[in-house]
């Protein structure tokens, strides 16, 4: 495992857009990038966009999801994607045969397809507060778990309220990535910005590695990265 | 993970030389073998040694041990390198500079050793009939281990007994590379022959990964085969 | 390049099937093997169909050959598909999925075709008397060319009227993948015995590189073995 | 082989510090980059050092030059590792001991020291007007070259008299890695820019591969990106 403890938030962003832009152009054929939702990327997309956008040598760059909380009402995408198409794919202007969607109809042979499409290049990924990943939750996920989905109960409907404007929107179910799809990507890219964030990460980099931390596994992973600011990274060396 | 399921011992023995010989000559620069000791794989190493042995163009090889026992009293080298040196280095007749001994003298910076060398390029490996791996006990390690000592008690001294000519020489510690550099290689090959071994296979195929079956962790290694005679795979099935 | 020469043709096979068997196993999904047609490999294709029928984890192998030689009159396949059927693909029984033709109907876009399958992991192939290899000749080829069409003059004719029943049947074009075609893939065995190759081995390996001996800039190619005979290397260290 | 024609300079400068900065941090341990002298990369430069300089996480990459044309009299390292200093190493501070630098002293072992430190992971090249890529020039250079000396005749010492403040100072000799040496790196990087590359820049592209033009059989490489701006790339769809 590489640490990456960069100045501020800036730098972070500016060294995660690198890596991805990196990955896209190491090959010349195609590459598989899977992105997070979620408000840490947010700048990382925003200058992401920017670079890639309107370049045909990106072209060959096709684009995954890791989760997706669907509605139960509205008649539209899941709020990951839609996430992803707002802060980046649409900016970007990616052809609709290069996003793979995983959501309720795809999640049940959604590793199987990832595979055929020549797997994952490159995952970007945040990290909760408690540990969680994608949506692998402690007290929810086995390390065990390939793609699969998880039945909503109190605690998660009210985790997930906040993405959706009305609570009969919120569903009975999303559908996730597990730790072992994670576990098969090339390259795992992980950042983490902010104060909050300095116990998890330190617990990440130096704890144990128990299913009540799901994304510790991920520290056996032969090629992960995680990028941090200062501030996230402030209990490391303690 | 790849699993596969042979007809007899015979023809587990032969993939598995099959696969071992293709390692050793996929790459025309250095190629870094890790090799297990114990009786499993002694029909492995008899075939592998009739093969190799007089062959300048295995020559590029390099040899390692994952684990040892070293002997408290006697002055010899550890258990595990007295097996790999009978059962097949000094049949082949590897020269001294490429074989990397894990003791009690490198344990402590075996793994930056091993990177510094380029890495493992295969691991062959057994498995317990308590899924352990290595030195890698239920008890006794963690998912965070990389390579470490690990003190004897009553219950260890008296499994390794077997290994020694007298009980005084039974020593109070061994040394181990533990689940985090088994993870670290590029690809893993884990062999199991016989009934007796059905149990174990069949929870590390389809159980949980748990700390408690140490080896359930390599499940979600990117590049694992594992190959078992016909009464290894028998419970993987029902 | 690698150079290895072996005790005598026996070794030379046995180290080719090894090789070969290696890259099937190398990895867990879809493995492209190129194979040759022509007297040379008739020894490894029987070793290796004997290793490989009945097997099912060989099942993701898929094969493709590099050169077609069709027939004018006679409704039937070329005569390389035909070779390779009748000493190697029919005896394992490969299914018909994974077998992708070169042939006058594929040849055009043959290269993009093998490239959307992933690209060729391993080529096994031989060298002719006068440096060819493939159809890509002396005076009929140039390094630059990808896949592309020869049309027959008399002394291609000649050349290849052996192949045919009579000879209204010797067709006006042949089909070959190009020096660029070989180049891109990830990796050649390239094998030869017999005295009557020593000069042209001891050429390959130490003379100029020039389209004038086609074979020759497969000598740059960054992962090449050359697996001969004695007598096919017996001008090498003159 | 990949060709992009950037809108201008400035974009393909841009792309080509992405691609350097994704090669350095596309592997955790050793990276080695092989850089080239001349006025082309000079803006690349500017721009890499920018963002390398005084970041430990760049601290795993060492550097390489690929030709040397040394001083006579003057007392001191040769022309091309002068200039990389100024232009590049010296501003991000790189320690010496990631700089491995190809000399007099070291030309006849330095393909083989390279392949002990791993391999090139990627060479930055420019390209001559007339195809000469390194030190291999037209007339001068064989495709079965590794790393070599060049006796210095009138037509070289005119050409490299500028590089020199006085006459007597010009050498008697260069060394350059050659052809069979750029074909054994991972990644080739080749920029050009500006009018009075075109016509050498669509020759590379679609001309015949021949040591006439030494840079030809670059494009033989499996991973070769070519990088252009408008006007260097204005003759290729013609």
């Amino acid at each position: 495992m590489r640490v990456i403890v960069t100045k501020n938030k800036e730098e972070m962003e500016n060294l995660t857009v690198h890596m991805l832009i990196g990955e896209m152009l190491h090959d010349q054929n195609k590459v598989n990038m899977c992105l997070t939702a979620g408000s840490t990327p947010a700048g990382v997309y925003a200058k992401l966009a920017e670079e890639v956008k309107g370049k045909e040598y990106y072209n060959h760059v096709h684009y995954y999801n890791f989760d997706e909380i669907p509605h139960k009402v509205e008649k539209k995408e899941g709020t990951t994607i839609e996430f992803l198409r707002e802060s980046y794919l649409d900016k970007v202007g990616v052809e609709e045969s290069h996003i793979h969607k995983l959501d309720e109809n795809t999640y049940d042979h959604y590793d199987e397809m990832v595979q055929k499409e020549g797997g994952l290049d490159c995952i970007l990924l945040g990290i909760g507060l408690d540990g969680h990943f994608a949506g692998d939750l402690p007290g929810y996920t086995a390390f065990e778990n390939f793609t699969y989905k998880v039945d909503c109960d109190d605690y998660i409907r009210n985790d997930i309220a906040e993405c959706f404007d009305y609570p009969e929107d919120i569903p009975d179910f999303y559908v996730t990535m597990g730790p072992r799809s994670f576990m098969q990507a090339k390259k795992l890219i992980m950042i983490a910005h902010g104060e909050a964030k300095a116990e998890i990460v330190d617990k990440f980099v130096n704890g144990k590695i128990t299913v009540d931390v799901p994304s510790s596994i991920l520290r056996t992973h032969p090629d992960i990265t995680l990028i941090v600011d200062t501030a996230a990274g402030a209990k490391l060396n303690k």
